[in-house]
């Protein structure tokens, strides 16, 4: 199952938003339906509540026969009529808590693509051009960022592997030993800053340019609150999940709705009750199970393709500005 | 279909306001029912539920001749009403996740205006006025970034044709050898910036105006940053589709569920089941199919209209700026 | 119906609000429900609704006197039931959207209220002081901007007339032929502020208010900036309807639905199904109508009211300020 | 009525918390209930609804005995169905705009408790402390400042009273004869900090702490215009109700839906349709009430002690500080 | 129960998360059913409800055997169906403002985290190097900022326990000394910020990095506003609960609903009744129960690890720090 989760991460291109659009897509869900994933993960608890039904059909047929008992004729219908409005309240605060995590989620991780451009762009700008190994640190500092969070955020990735080659031996190392890696990519991006700075202390006091340096360094400082801030946010949405109670008491109102149900069907439908049992569990696990796999977003994020992006992003940004750097000094 | 899109995307005035608000819309729309985009689309699953429909009628009516076996009587009245706040819940998530994609897409559009009007008015103002060709640089290249936005985020747009005769022929073609042709964009108008401020690198150190430059300088850096947030952020809309587990799961249930309508209905309408089912059909096929629509919003917005608006909004502000130049410099 | 919308501008006062809670509000909106505006502005569609249920009536008792062939009898109650969860969820987003758009408009006229107190505030206290026809200027166009704003984003407003004698002959002249007025109102202000700072420009390099200086600047560049945004935030909504889909599709359901309502009511309600029918037809149109009226929210705001407002707060600080002036120069 | 709102404004601390949630609240609750403000504030037309329920009762009974002519049997049932999703349309959109407003009022008043304390902070830091008696007239401003917004807000306060011996006589009097005494708190404050520049006006080319003061005085600004912008939003949501269109559609529906109520209900319970009207007339007409109760939030949010803890705080930093600087001077 | 709530603070990894999302989670949580702290808390009044329908059994048993009156024959059914829609508006509001409280304190706690680490990193490098007991008091009292927090939001914390060994003997005096403690430790953080940049106010004119300096003092006073903001947003999450009308209208609502239910029930249920009635009690009360339960969320929220994790990274920053100077030192 966690190994499934993989596969939920898409990256969209205009022909699968042409595809999703589709009118074939009814076909293609439909002829997907036996082999879904949401179809596979909720298996267990569908079984249970198909045997529950076939157990009642049992004992109905069973008492109809004069075999057992008869089963005082209760009509429940009015009562699942009456629950079902809180039913759904549960449901739609599971659907809509979900899905604003998983929104939130995704929007951090924008945030990280945007700054990282941004942050590169002034960086490249404003270390001296005297030194180019640092604008080569500050990049693939900036590149480990990303890479670093993924790896905190999701179980079973290996940051050795993902940054094998982009980061010297001996600043991998340092990094790995960290307790906390984002924070400590942090740390070592606000010191090439700080480093890079010390060239331009002994300016002129007629350069005009200095309130300009003194502020650029002033937003890329921003930067770094601002990777600050999704670090902590991806955080608390992994260590905090929405108050125990409410998945709590959901799971445990629709096991007893849908063990009920049978009851209340088998007047109307006799044996049609074990597949329409099924049906309408099929529909309501499904919510609360789809709620369940988008709650922790990570790990059905495709982070590892936001992380490429952001790579390929600030060494392109690199090397035009060491090709302009390049042609400024033929000049 | 995807080219209908375009007909999607609408400017309102005060005119198409007032035939909006008119009482005689609903004769309007009534009209327009049968050609209407929306059940042009959503033709194809139409026709199956009808012909389910009519299938299930076929077989009644044999039934009821005796020529076939019948269908047991199940009485599923409770079951649609049951599952129908489930149905519900997808339905509203649809439509809330497909609008709010929309308005942010819409909004982040609307902040590339309002900063294109604003950058300009602050770059016309600080780029020094013996430099003339690189205030006019700067408003092109402004104009240059929203239209490699829009062809950014649309599949189909020609770049070139855009912006053949808005910019000099290297300029163009430097453009059009960029991967990420808005980045290049956004790297292009910071060199200008930075070119714009090497005259005043001399200033006198009485000159009180150095820090109201710095700080000019500063702001348009920061709409350099949200220029970069909006493009991270529309590529963010483009690549992340709502969860897809939602719309399949919403995409089945509404399968199952008109399929079995028929038999539902057949008892109490007979062959009017099949118009019955038609009407339920065209409703709920329908609300999917718009929430499919506007949930990839760039290419129903008008987006060619807003790259328009900022063209012209920035050449009125810099011939505005020239005419005060001249008068100025007349004195 | 366009001029009666202009009798939905209300200001609320602590009368206002006392007579709005009170208990004898009920009896006041029953008695003014013939004479409301909704009613009237709904009237066509409802005059069909009541037309179409009389031709049922009319039908079923030609039928039931053997004039006319019967109306097979379908018991549709089922359907209305299950689609009335698909019509709410189409009125749930006409009602939130309109309000939110209504609610963003009136927010962005609250925040120029803010800001053009605020602006002023700064601007009195940063122009010199031996240039009082310049602060003059300023007010006078912090107020200018506001009515340009409104005659902008409302049809049948007169600007020349709006600011008659509080723009002298020649800058109104200047204002009227400009294409964008909110626009050309904040480059006006912009040049004030350029201006304004010329004489500060020989200060001593001991003056430490110079950096102060630097940053009222920028923060009043700052308001120039929400100005725009607001500018463009208004424009957004102007130019950019909810999906027109959306609106049709509710439009088309909602027809629909109250066309087929007198076929459900006629066996329970015969005659009475006129009235019922009107009544329901009453309630839901009313919905859509009120979402529509709302929708476009800068004909129904008391714009000219929040432009009052502006003015006289701008025209007291003014006064307030040029009092102090006189004392502080008289001691 | 006015007079019980006071009622409503409440401070929890631990105590009323953890009575608030101990299962004793639903007696307590219930042996409130004919005493509770909700029922007297709506007893108008709750008396209403039991009179026609008791009319209609009549009349049926009337009937029964041949009295007078049967009314026709028409079973409106389903037309309550059809009606209630558009009722709790209407019902949900009081609810969440009247709680909507009452949150960003609240929210608004505790930025001003935030920003009061932050800004007193930074005052005490940056004004001279050789001029102790400008220090304490900043906190006697900002301590005036929600006390003049409180008065400005609500009917029946009594600024003169509430600042009586807070304010030096004359600073009363001209607070008092100031038009809009909020924003006339706000120039004063902003009088102070210029004033407190001046002395600093002649620091040495080398003090580097001159860019921390003009700094901090940007950020004592940037407060202000937080006042500003609080003032601008409360005014905002005292002048600007709900569309007046919904409140009235709401409670016309509320009083056609709950006038019918008996005709459908008589059959079924007979003389129990008075009382059953009755509850079910409570329940809803309740949460019309209670959000008419929270949609002008200024009356019923406890400002008076939310002042008191400003005024509390501001005094405290006030003499804290005080202590310090004494501390200092005699080391 | 208060001691209960403790149990609820609970910190997620991804173990804990695999756990959450298998599908052995609904066997765990019916097993768990009795046992649950949700029935245990919401006990009484299910009691009640218990009582009263084994009472209306009772009483109907007692009829049929003629024992005593009839109880007049009402169909509430339709009362129940007309009602519930009222009631799921108001469960929703209680379910979402609960939810939202909560959200709101998690994210301003993890606001917390996120500018502890930013200032500490700020802190450290720009408290000059020749103070290091300075840089040590700094980061003592970011940490002691939290706990003092903590302990003012909860009942029956003890902040000397808390801090003991964390902060020296005569520091902690003062703290507990204060009134309002979390003011009183950001007053000490300014006054650390102030010492800490008086040896640098006699840089010479032409460093560079003077105009830095002064920048990274504003950006630490801006995190000071923002340890104000949430210090504020905490206080006003804990003073002032959801208005409490709206909760004893459910209360009420509540109440009356689940009294009248066994009447309506008997005659489909007979002895069923009880159960059926206890479980729809169950499923309503428990959504308010919870809901009540995250309205105060500060007594759920592990706040203590939060801050465990705040004193960990602080200090973890510390000591890479002390490091990398002694490295420095050395070279």
């Amino acid at each position: 199952k966690e190994q499934d989760r993989k596969k939920l991460r898409v990256v969209f291109d205009f022909d699968r938003w042409q595809r999703h659009r589709s009118s074939s897509r009814y076909l293609r869900h439909m002829t997907g339906l036996f082999t879904s994933r949401t179809l596979k993960w909720m298996g267990a608890p569908l079984v249970c509540t198909l045997s529950v039904a076939t157990a009642v059909g049992i004992y109905y047929t069973a008492a109809e026969m004069g075999m057992v008992p008869d089963i005082p004729d209760i009509k429940t219908n009015a009562v699942f009529g009456l629950t079902s409005f809180a039913l759904a309240n549960l449901l739609v605060l599971t659907t809509n808590t979900a899905y604003q995590r998983f929104d939130e989620a995704r929007k951090m991780w924008g945030l990280i693509v945007n700054r990282s451009r941004d942050m590169t762009r002034q960086g490249l700008a404003y270390i001296p051009e005297d030194q180019p190994e640092l604008q080569e640190m500050f990049c693939r500092w900036v590149v480990a960022y990303s890479r670093s969070l993924m790896c905190h955020l999701r179980a079973g990735e290996n940051l050795e592997r993902e940054l094998l080659g982009k980061l010297p031996e001996s600043e991998l190392r340092a990094l790995l030993t960290a307790t906390h890696r984002p924070n400590f990519t942090n740390q070592v991006i606000a010191q090439i800053l700080k480093r890079a700075d010390l060239p331009g202390a002994e300016v002129k006091p007629w350069d005009s340019t200095a309130n300009v340096k003194a502020s650029a360094f002033v937003r890329m400082d921003e930067h770094l609150t601002v990777f600050a801030d999704v670090t902590g946010g991806c955080e608390r949405i992994l260590r905090t999940p929405v108050p125990l109670m409410y998945s709590r008491h959901t799971s445990r109102m629709l096991t007893i709705w849908l063990s009920f149900l049978p009851f209340s069907l088998w007047d109307a439908c006799h044996w049609w009750t074990v597949p329409v049992t099924g049906l309408v569990a099929y529909l309501l696990l499904g919510i609360k199970e789809i709620g369940l796999t988008v709650e922790e977003p990570f790990s059905i994020l495709p982070l590892e393709k936001i992380c490429d992006t952001i790579e390929s992003n600030v060494w392109e940004l690199h090397s035009t500005h060491s090709a302009q750097g390049a042609a400024a000094s033929r000049r």
